[in-house]
């Protein structure tokens, strides 16, 4: 059965992406050196930088969200596979204009792999550059297993801030310190119902019965903790924001930030269904949900699933938050 | 086989979905009345009210574009079902606010009659209400029969140019004179190559082979005229956009919006792949992409295609585009 994708050679598909989506936004994006995403004007002199870097095939992760008030550069992979350490330096080179740079990596090996190649290499030419990983994915490492947990969705709160509070002029230790209390608090869990096709190989990524779901999949098909009979919207929610508020240890009269990211062929109609019975929940609780976003920010292709976010906001995190922002797939006035 | 959507009862889907859409977005949006989506804020007096009507499930359209600088009252049908007259007249008279309203219709049979309905109950009450038909799909009728033309994204960009002249100041005549060049200017063409299934019956909304794509494909599965065999992205974009060149007679030097809508399941890789050829062939024609946007405004669930939209941009109409909106599905600023 042949794969039905508006695609060209499969090998050019990285590529002919990338030209699109920054023909597509000229005025916001364009490619620079080795195919790296990055601002259209780009930032002042004195500005710290942000950079990130991940796998293609997830649009408009990461790529999306390079502007004024998020990134500065992106360093799309191969579809599903972490770009190499050169293009990442090159970007670190790129954003650093005099105030360093945050390098924001989200918790796959390959990346963080990368990650910790060019980290050494930048040291090496002296470039003032800070990282932060974000693991905050709850199905895929305990509680006393941090490190195991990967990033999700998180990496949308953890640019916004990080990128409105670089703008705004803090200096490097105070971008990588607010990107740090970010990343502390917030929480992902992702559900998975229909698996999606590699657009290079055609192949589906992971296979899952007529009837069952799998909480706790990872943004590639990595296998969850809760494979499941398929449930109703309300108990999907119930299940996973029960195990996101436990994890996160939240209280009473706290404020949430919360997401929902739909994985690709999952609609908005069913994500506002969910997030429904997530406010229900959360009103009985005497949780307050202080700002909330439903849309597509990271996919995998046509997988059906989504991820759900929560993250405590105290007062600056919020500020930073409603910061004005524009960038391709984030605006905010 | 169970369908693998995340809803509850299917006869609640339209309620609950509307009521998650509100509650995740409560400082642009909220429920009034009988369900009708409404400005968090409302306009100021003296604004022309812009407002429309639509089925649901093909979310974020049309209810996701209610805020600043575009819609005033968006009236949901139920799942790909007009609403009803009463609805629609009980929003003309919440938009009225002093300047008349505009009313914009995408043409479909069941939202015609509704809309009919309510311009005679209206004029009854002496309200001052115009109405404007969208109808640019134009695989639906041919260029002597545009009455047959169905309504697809273009609902996008005449709610945003006649939402920004409504915000500056201008009259009813003047609003609906601006909507009424917008909607000239425009065509669409759809292609789709994966059904969806109604979350409500289950059933799948069509059919096509397992090697078939079909352009020409209306909003809900409607017939198309081009039944064929899977064409590459670079294929399709060619055939598709040739037929919207040649009917709306585009010329040398001439400036267009393009939009590439998502159907649902279609991936923004996939897109961007095809606007890339859409802005080579522009090119070597020596047509300019004034402004562009890939993205999902109207869905029809996880149906896989896309639609392809081209409107040509008069000076004010640019300007129009590019003035700031604040609405749960786009922002400008």
């Amino acid at each position: 059965m042949p794969m039905k994708k508006f695609i060209n050679k499969p090998e050019n598909v990285v590529q002919e992406l990338l030209e699109g989506y920054t023909l597509a936004y000229p005025d916001k994006v364009r490619l620079a050196g080795n195919n790296l995403v990055v601002r259209a004007v780009p930032k002042a002199m004195g500005k710290v930088g942000i950079v990130t870097l991940g796998g293609s095939g997830h649009e408009p992760g990461l790529s999306g969200f390079v502007g004024e008030g998020m990134l500065d550069v992106s360093v799309p992979g191969e579809i599903f596979a972490a770009p190499g350490a050169p293009r990442c330096l090159e970007a670190i080179r790129l954003a650093d204009r005099g105030a360093g740079v945050l390098f924001v990596v989200l918790n796959h090996a390959g990346d963080v792999l990368s990650a910790n190649v060019t980290m050494e290499l930048a040291k090496k030419e002296g470039l003032a550059v800070k990282m932060i990983l974000t693991h905050e994915d709850i199905s895929s490492g305990d509680r006393d297993h941090p490190e195991d947990r990967r990033g999700l969705v998180g990496f949308f709160p953890v640019y916004k801030v990080s990128g409105a509070a670089a703008e705004e002029g803090a200096s490097l230790d105070e971008v990588l310190a607010i990107a740090g209390r970010m990343e502390r608090n917030m929480r992902t869990l992702a559900v998975a119902v229909k698996t999606a096709t590699h657009p290079s190989t055609g192949e589906a990524i992971f296979t899952l019965g007529d009837d069952e779901m799998e909480i706790g999949m990872g943004q590639h098909g990595e296998a969850g903790t809760g494979r499941m009979k398929l449930k109703t919207a309300d108990e999907t929610a119930e299940i996973m924001l029960g195990q996101l508020l436990d994890d996160l240890e939240v209280r009473q009269g706290e404020e949430l930030l919360v997401i929902l990211n739909g994985a690709g062929a999952t609609t908005l109609m069913e994500l506002f269904i969910v997030f429904r019975r997530v406010k229900q929940i959360l009103a009985q609780k005497k949780i307050k949900v202080a700002r909330s976003v439903v849309g597509e920010y990271i996919t995998t292709q046509e997988q059906a699933g989504f991820q759900m976010h929560i993250a405590r906001m105290e007062r600056d995190l919020l500020r930073l938050w409603d910061a004005p922002c524009d960038t391709p797939y984030f605006v905010v006035r």
